[in-house]
């Protein structure tokens, strides 16, 4: 679906005032975008990011949750995790997020392909270390996974903030890649009797299951109530 | 989410016989998994595969659609991609593929968590040459798209097959982890008046989009309809 980043394109409004070689996306580059508010409307929209860095040559590539504050993605785990301090340690990272929009079923089989948005950023993290500053990336973290979810749940303590390691991953160039639309088929195809056309995919949120020790009929939080409301009608 | 791989764990069932440092899960090793039953049903619930490589001492990931193939990942390309030539070049690749199940909402905004299902694999990929092979992989990868799409559609002539690059990425060690299942307060926080559950997260499929020139009461292929009646009574 997505080809590979390389080589120049005709950027407007870039992420970076001298963006770099390595984010040009290389296929398929009527589908690139550079600019700011297409790479942020992404990353706000997912939720998983593919944390990707390489430690004695070996590639990893480890999933991560992620939350945006304006051009840094907030990253975090235990203050034991050895890939916490890996990335913390300033080595270049690559992070991806990809959002998977539809199935496009062509009357070729090589025509067929997907409706998606995704991003792939380069840059470096950093550890925060300021308990205050931690405090609050903890805070924007869980109103990454549900809005307004953060000010209804208790705020994390010292000792919390000391177990916990927060990375700040500063992007410094992005690009966008998305494919929208119709099926593409070649001319001669057209009058093949073949079905053709795009299967939306969504994600949803299903009934919400009480913890342990919450009354059944305790009202949801407004947080939950929103967040499965926006979703409804997708379904 | 998940925090990363690394130190000694207990597999049961490695998928590679003498399982490398590499792919053991370093943190919540409970929910660590190395059996090729688990690996396998991950890889197949999934269709985007985020890649990643060094080049250059830069670390990539992109984030491509793939088939499993026994311990093979297919993944393809143009025969232009310089993605595809420097991973059939038979680099050192790392990929991972995760989905998430749900989010996990705790009293504490520390103990907040995600249900996912992820894999790690490391290995290296080649090209195929042979367009008998080619053609076999194109239509696998198809139908990992939609279940018994390949023989509905057009299969790929020698010029698509002279155009297309099909990598086989072999696994040669790969985790699982996988949380599930209920929140995780702490016991002091059990009394709180914080709502606490999970909310479940589902991908579904919505009403197929005819493609431009197919009369729009031209009856679904059955690759179509299964699709869609497998996800309904998710919604």
């Amino acid at each position: 679906m997505i080809d590979s980043p390389a080589l120049p394109g005709s950027p407007e409004k870039p992420i970076t005032a001298k963006p770099h070689e390595r984010h040009r996306v290389q296929r398929s580059k009527a589908r690139a975008h550079y600019d700011r508010e297409t790479v942020h409307a992404i990353l706000d929209a997912g939720m998983i990011a593919h944390v990707g860095f390489s430690s004695d040559d070996q590639p990893f590539v480890i999933p991560m949750l992620y939350a945006r504050d304006g051009e840094t993605l907030v990253l975090h785990g235990s203050i034991a995790s050895r890939l916490c301090n890996q990335l913390g340690a300033g080595i270049v990272v690559c992070i991806s997020v990809a959002l998977l929009d539809g199935l496009v079923l062509a009357r070729s089989q090589f025509n067929h392909s997907a409706n998606y948005r995704s991003v792939v950023a380069f840059g470096r993290a950093t550890l925060l270390t300021d308990p205050a500053s931690k405090a609050d990336a903890l805070a924007r973290f869980v109103d990454a996974l549900v809005p307004g979810r953060a000010a209804e749940a208790r705020s994390a303590d010292p000792n919390e903030l000391a177990a916990t390691q927060v990375l700040l991953f500063e992007i410094e160039d992005a690009s966008a890649k998305i494919r929208r639309g119709d099926v593409k088929d070649d001319a001669a195809d057209l009058t093949l009797p073949i079905w053709a056309g795009v299967v939306p995919q969504r994600t949803i949120y299903g009934t919400p299951l009480p913890a342990s020790g919450i009354a059944p009929d305790m009202t949801l939080p407004l947080s939950v109530q929103s967040l499965i409301e926006a979703t409804r009608d997708l379904a």
